[in-house]
């Protein structure tokens, strides 16, 4: 049996999710946590990686002995979010824990994915979206985000988003099905939101950039299905900064 | 002339609003970031006092010169809150400046104020709400929040609010004139909004410990007038932490 915790994490003070020697990691907390309360050293699986700054609503993993025992524990499933967050610093919050079988694998085993990117737009910052928004100075007037919604859903459908991708990423398919994508304003608050069966890597940070551009007029929404098809980073936005993303939900 | 400045501010980092020796507070940076702009000694005088981990969505100050001249300066009024946050931390941002008359006070001329206290109504903690809300971890069914909200209303009125002030302050009279209050759900959170004329010390995080006595059926909101008059503190509930509590508005 494998453990299975669902989990939401402010990503400001960690150095991203995955372990590295030295740094601040979700991973790496999740690891003393789980030795402090289960007494063996565990792996912990994730459902994805996220960079420096970038938050999770919702982060699935898996937490399996070392040893491959199974996790064996007296805490009924209910208790041991508590029992976790005992051990865990107040920036992260499993919310979440289940049994699973041992053929369940928390990131093959994903159907699709949704992220939200905040944007806080705003001609001054604010001290309470500071690390949790990307500030986006252009008035209400020349910000528009109709245009950047009929534009995002331009993004649905299965598609080569190499355009999309950071240069130098080596994986074997650009292909991604985007089944959701939507932009909202809720006061100085736009919320970029999108879902897919898998994301490459700044997929979501470089969406957004773009969007950026269409809202303040730079890209017309004609020209997203060219740049798609261009496969050109070139021809489409900047990356859009880490903090204002978050991993919203993970489906399986 | 006085310049008149609102601004937010996210009390975590702070020692509260009022400069203390070797602490940092929110006048110890205004009063920086003043001297660093303008290129004089000023006084800032506040519209209130927060205490340690308050926040302030809307806050009030006057700048004026310490040797008591006309704040002279080649910036026109809608570029000084830019420039201030330039030489202000990421915690305080100004977001508008106008010039007032030297007879205008901020705090005597308050006309009201309205504070939020933010509850979040969750048994496991919340990583983006941590120093944000007050976690209170009653289950939905067990809190009653259309009970907080009709005993919020019995607080409005004049009255002696005695029983809700922290013992040992001293002050003229405990008098104060409650215009509005009310208890919302949204989600996780709960919102306590109030505004008066003034608060006593501790006065809001008082009425917020009463009111969570009221939601989880502790004590009867028929009970709130007999408190009311009976002067007593140790009848009202516990006072909430300073980590919920928001200066929202401030009216002149």
């Amino acid at each position: 049996m494998k453990l299975f915790i669902t989990l939401s994490y402010l990503g400001t003070d960690f150095c991203g999710y995955q372990a590295q020697k030295d740094k601040r990691t979700v991973q790496s907390e999740l690891n003393r946590a789980s030795f402090e309360l289960f007494g063996y050293e565990c792996d912990i699986t994730g459902c994805s990686r996220t960079d420096s700054g970038v938050h999770a609503n919702m982060f699935c993993a898996t937490v399996t002995r070392k040893d491959s025992q199974s996790i064996l524990t007296e805490l009924s499933s209910d208790k041991i979010p508590m029992a976790l967050n005992a051990h865990l610093p107040p920036d992260i919050s499993v919310f979440d824990a289940e049994f699973k079988d041992d053929d369940f694998h928390p990131r093959y085993d994903v159907k699709y994915k949704e992220y939200i990117y905040r944007i806080y737009n705003s001609r001054l910052r604010s001290p309470f979206e500071e690390g949790r928004a990307w500030q986006v100075p252009y008035s209400f007037t020349d910000f528009d985000i109709e245009r950047m919604d009929k534009a995002s859903k331009l993004f649905v459908g299965k598609h080569n988003f190499e355009a999309f991708m950071a240069q130098g990423s080596n994986v074997e398919s650009t292909v991604r099905n985007i089944v959701h994508a939507s932009v909202e304003r809720q006061g100085d608050i736009i919320t970029f939101r999108v879902s897919a069966d898998g994301f490459l890597y700044n997929m979501v940070r470089i969406l957004t950039g773009t969007l950026v551009d269409v809202g303040r007029g730079k890209i017309s929404p004609d020209e997203i299905e060219d740049i798609i098809l261009s496969c050109d980073r070139a021809r489409a936005g900047a990356t859009a900064p880490a903090h204002g993303l978050y991993l919203n939900k993970v489906v399986y």
